[in-house]
């Protein structure tokens, strides 16, 4: 009999549960004697030993449902190593109610952070596989996670949707997508709706050249332009600055995102009135599409192969078209960044798409 | 020959072109020689006699695209009758435009403020069919609207994702739905996706009954509460300020909009953090749902009708599940809103819904 | 102590678990204690007392969700006085365990068949309340019902997809939508998505005329032609047989349905190759619109309010914008058909659309 | 001064303008001169010189938008050697009209047939730059195409609506999906919704194994079964049969396609009634999805690249994560078929997934 622990944890994601559905569908229908325990609400669930007994009932019909059904929580990795409120030691629960269980495994499904507490419980010796969750499609070590492509779809249709306001009224538009610090949601995003201009964390951005693509495209007949704003789009001015003053620029900011004092720029330097949209969490929601759905099923089966070969310590991973293991160790604490030079980015240049660089 | 004139004016509305369509196809089919000259811009281009010929091209595969061909803009009634910059007579320049065009008939799409110049130009002499377009489902006279659906989609579909997120995190959502003055859209959105409280600005809430709401559901067991929650909502103290005093506090309000406001206020007196996704303008955008393109096809071609029989100085609107023509001078300046005694505000109250009342 | 039935009955159909869920809602928040019955499979679950308790878990998270989560099935009421194959008294059977249970009210989802064994239900004596459910919108005594607006929405999709194909490759395409005997749907689904022809049952075709409007199409320069035809499209030939010899002729067809005779007659006629899309039952299944949602939820409530008040023998409907009761033997066994004469059918023909007639 | 052609060649395909886009815009902002001509649906407006010039405004808004604004026909490879009914030789003429025009290049966007085509006339000395477009994703030298993600939409979506259906009614459901000869689309929209049953061309089934799988579930719990079956799905006897002996049977066959002959089987072997649905032409229609968009917007651009470096005789293409570009004689006459073997058959059969076979 095995027994297998799950949990999902960290912000919301599309395709959870069909990353899930795909490690007890593997393993259940392998004949191995088999219990699965679902922690509730991410490492909380494992530290607070909060579960609950998974049936094969409880992975039915959730191939295409959004959110997880073991609900989740951010449990920052910064604090793992600190006693909770009343003073216990987290790390030291989890491996206590890991072995009070009697578990075979853990399985984690989570993205940078979660892959950090993974991997230090691991190096605890707890066996662990994990699976690449993110919108943000910025773990290291794949090349791609599922939730991304999902979270791209969401993004692009709140652009598309503006794209027919911004066509029929002209102005300005700036729509806020998800993303503090690595670009790639917004990049795709941008680039699948049409969007003139694409600020990204990545490529700090000179305000008089996001201008002048304004002004360009006016001289061209346009009557509108479509901005794509990552949530931690930087201006090169405040690219230079230490992390630390720049977060307390922002802390004293009167704006409520970037995006805000991004429009408030253009207003100053040109008049002209600019609209922001902020799709915000709706880019976590809804169904998985088809691609998150089948790729996140993919990544659970071979979860489940790896678990029923007892390969412990790895995150599966997506790598030259074919799904592998990595090393918990190479993966954790590694971010993937749009590289400024990288071609997708060329080729959204060779689009006449402007980065304000 | 008849000489039509078109023009869309006001904020953005999906199935614009789908109305505009069904008028030139009404009278394009009735075999009448017609030519169509559409002012750019709303009544802008009828002021400035910025306007382009419009041939059947022009209609073709427009029946599903959102937005307006011809684009739109707000022009205030409020001031229509003060000269412009440059000491033009604005009402003065749209008759002129009219006659030196020997126009038949003006066409207009509006919502509420276009409508009283449409009422106005009527009142001038002259010859004006309009067609009620409102995201609002405000407008007086007509028991619904073309844009209104299809808004609601995308409202309920922002609540869906949130809710995915709500129910795998726990927490408590706000998702500000359009509506400054009523709530039909926040309703419908909110009965649509499930939410537990829904405010409107016809139903001042008092926020102690909001958190009550949200507690009771803790009680009962539910990890989140999702608030659908107007432009427009206003507290019962904030009630009973005169319009000018209120609108004095809000141009002082450190939030953004009322949502942020509410949000802190049950942090405050709760602990609770709550999140606000704001869809703004993609609530105007997009393609005409299937209902507003049926419906939007059918008052184009009732327009198209009273035209062919000169019948003008009128709105067509649906009353009682006909398609009929209220007189300009009955809608113009008159607002539908909820009644807090309406049959659908008790059903939902019955399925469990609180409005903070 | 309330004990109340409950059964959905007859072929798929969005928003049936949105209504229940209403229901549900509404007697769940009177406060009045009460048990809930469903039974399986629609009134199969009924005769064979195979049923299971539902509580208010069971309804959460349905309002979004197509199907029903009690399962249906056809049980025709011609046959409902028949003994089954083991002899049981159908009737008799379903009235012996609404007593054993000590049910107070058996609330019905279903459609022309299923209201017909509601009315008999009601009739021998047991307490009914019906909602109306049909994608065809073909209920007597109701101006609406639920599923409608959805299956809308796919047959409207589908044509819409083969739209763009239809303009880039030129071709006469044909999509089928559902309906044998009305053509609601087929007429909403086609103007929506601007087919060109539109054959129903209610207006017999004459194949000629068919073919007129698709050579005076190609004679304006149009490169492709789209029909909406219903299941039950019939020529105005065929129309004049009794039931019984056109179900003969059918019967001896060797198309597998009328859209691929009508094609086929139209490549005899003209030498145009006709492309058949069948979206079937993809017409009952997904998620219901919003339409639909806020529509089943409130009429759910308003059946809600009958059983709350002891009102029985009714079936909730929807009537000059309001939700009354109709009185099951007002309803059963009667359609609601098209008019060949209805203002829709005026409009649409102004819109320049063919029904071949 | 350089002069560029254009065409969509073969079955409609999504993301064809969002290709022809970022060809245009790549070349427009790089400053070079160019004049743009459109040959008229396929290879058919190259033989008959029926062309028109395009200007940047036939490139606006078209990035979202299915089908392709040049029009597309079939122009079958086997046949283009021989001349047409007039004794017109069609690859001379092809010729003469590009040299008439003096173009510099033409572009290709098209499938199998098309590149074969299109390297027919590399040999016959034009400069030729192809795209891959198809949604069968079957095309030799490319890891991915454009097209192909968005038809998985489409069947995804057609299957996920049985799903609710068969939830409900219970029974054995097919979904025929496109694709003669592999089946990409089928298995990943088989994957992406879930199917029981998948069957495609390249692993030919045991209609035993089928019934076997469906009384599996049966005996699991299960009231349905949904199996996605490929237009070219084969029997294992039916494989072993010559491709002409195999014709010969299909074309003597009475049924419509090969999913009802699947259908008639296992109601003769069960008695079990089998649904069937035919999403058909819609699979090639409708809005390209964010996926394709980027992507074809980015081999676009990669094509302008290679247009402006005059580098000829190419498609471009995708493999391992890079766009390049591949020699069209490497391409031409090759089709990429899913192996029996492929990693995603082996995860697909660990998810519970039967192929029959």
């Amino acid at each position: 009999m095995m027994r297998i622990g799950m949990l999902t944890s960290g912000g919301d994601c599309q395709a959870l549960n069909a990353a899930m559905r795909g490690v007890v569908k593997c393993i259940s229908h392998s004949g191995e004697q088999v219990e699965f325990y679902g922690f509730l609400n991410g490492y909380k669930g494992l530290i607070y030993s909060n579960f609950r007994m998974l049936t094969s009932e409880d992975f039915s019909g959730i191939l295409t449902r959004g959110g997880t059904i073991l609900g989740s929580s951010r449990t920052p990795f910064k604090t793992i190593r600190e006693p909770d409120e009343n003073g216990l030691d987290k790390v030291e629960a989890m491996k206590q109610n890991y072995y009070k269980l009697q578990l075979d495994v853990l399985v984690v499904l989570g993205g940078n952070g979660s892959q950090k507490t993974a991997n230090l419980l691991s190096e605890e010796g707890l066996h662990i596989v994990s699976l690449p969750k993110t919108i943000d499609n910025d773990l290291w070590g794949t090349d791609m996670n599922f939730g991304f492509q999902s979270a791209v779809d969401v993004a692009t249709n709140a652009i598309d949707n503006i794209h027919t306001t911004a066509d029929s009224h002209g102005r300005v538009f700036i729509v806020e997508v998800m993303g503090h610090r690595v670009g790639w949601l917004t990049l795709n995003a941008g680039m699948a709706s049409g969007a003139d201009i694409i600020l990204i964390p990545e490529i700090p951005y000179d305000i008089d050249k996001v201008v002048e693509a304004i002004e360009a495209r006016e001289k061209r007949g346009s009557r509108f332009t479509i901005m794509a704003v990552a949530e931690g789009a930087i201006s090169k001015k405040d690219a230079k600055l230490s992390k630390k003053e720049y977060e307390e620029k922002l802390a004293k900011s009167p704006y409520s995102s970037v995006s805000y004092a991004i429009a408030d720029k253009i207003l100053k330097k040109t008049g002209r009135e600019v609209r922001v949209t902020v799709p915000g969490h709706m880019q976590r929601g809804g169904a998985p599409d088809p691609y998150d759905r089948v790729f996140a099923s993919r990544l659970g089966a071979e979860a489940g192969k790896l678990i029923l070969k007892r390969e412990y310590g790895f995150m599966v991973a997506y790598k030259n078209r074919e799904i592998v293991k990595v090393p918990l160790s190479e993966v954790a604490g590694k971010l993937k960044y749009v590289s400024p030079d990288a071609t997708i980015i060329k080729e959204a240049k060779m689009l006449g798409i402007s980065f304000g660089d």
